[in-house]
């Protein structure tokens, strides 16, 4: 029986910071492998801090050879041209990861609450505190922006396992395995 | 004597076409290698749009080897949506010239214009006609978007030169032979 096993990248990039995370999912559960931020105010050149974004994804996956990655991808709410500045942001990110041969898949920030706490509107406690409990997490990171994008992460694999790429979940032994409490034996 | 060559790759990159012009600097005079545009319109899929901006401006690096990379890159006058979608545009398409070693030079549409026909509100028409008469273009592309990255890129090679990184602009031995009909040889 095969278990799907797949390294996540999860990437909340701005302009001032930008967070990633990485998730192992092995046997439908998942663990975490590294969080961080990407500090980038210091930077005043916008090629600089494009390039450094570009150097840290593309360092990333050559690390921890991801499989899926992930990108946290607000809508609105800003002006023109902070958008065009996170665009790019987002865009050299999105780059590294077709470098790498993968697709991005993007997800708003509303997507993710809901997706991780299973509400839309939850705060970022909220949110830090559903990932502490799921992903084993005892300390508290210093930026929140490592936290969603781990959140991001986890919520690729859920949405994922929803749309039946997971393995796992859509097999009988799967099945049998996953739900082995429910199994009598006498 | 060394005289300075470069290739300047021009992208004017759009959510609809992307445009892209090559020209060839020798000694300090410019000639066009090639012009196009891509079209993005029948892919309603972002990711692909993306994969496809990516892929086009890494087989331009492959293909000619361009030693700058000069971007347009308008500031405002659109709305958030489009503004985060034109910044992805941009930001996958300056992650290529990275990944090639170059660094990305932006200039604004009036830059360009104002470079290139010395008015910043010069029609897209004078635009051509300038491009035609200073690269000896005889055809006429069909889309506008082709020449506009000529442009950004003819733009570039006049900054570039008005920033001293022109050595035939500067020594002495490059001046008499830019100059040569002033010598008086009897």
């Amino acid at each position: 029986m095969k278990h799907k096993s797949e390294i996540i990248l999860g990437i909340d990039p701005g302009t001032q910071l930008m967070g990633y995370g990485i998730i192992h999912i092995e046997n439908n559960k998942a663990s975490l492998i590294e969080m961080g931020v990407l500090k980038l105010a210091k930077y005043h050149d916008t090629n600089q801090r494009l390039r450094i974004i570009y150097n840290k994804v593309s360092e990333l996956h050559r690390v921890f050879h991801p499989t899926q990655f992930a990108i946290e991808a607000p809508f609105f709410g800003k002006n023109v041209q902070s958008m065009l500045k996170l665009g790019r942001a987002q865009g050299v990110a999105i780059a590294s990861a077709m470098q790498h041969g993968l697709s991005a898949y993007e997800y708003s920030p509303k997507k993710v609450k809901q997706s991780i706490t299973g509400n839309g509107n939850a705060s970022k406690e909220q949110v830090l505190k559903m990932l502490q409990e799921i992903l084993k997490i005892d300390e508290r990171p210093e930026y929140l922006d490592a936290t969603d994008a781990v959140a991001v992460a986890l919520c690729h694999h859920y949405q994922n396992s929803k749309i039946g790429t997971s393995d796992t979940s859509k097999t009988w032994e799967a099945f049998l395995k996953n739900n082995a409490h429910r199994i009598k034996n006498d």
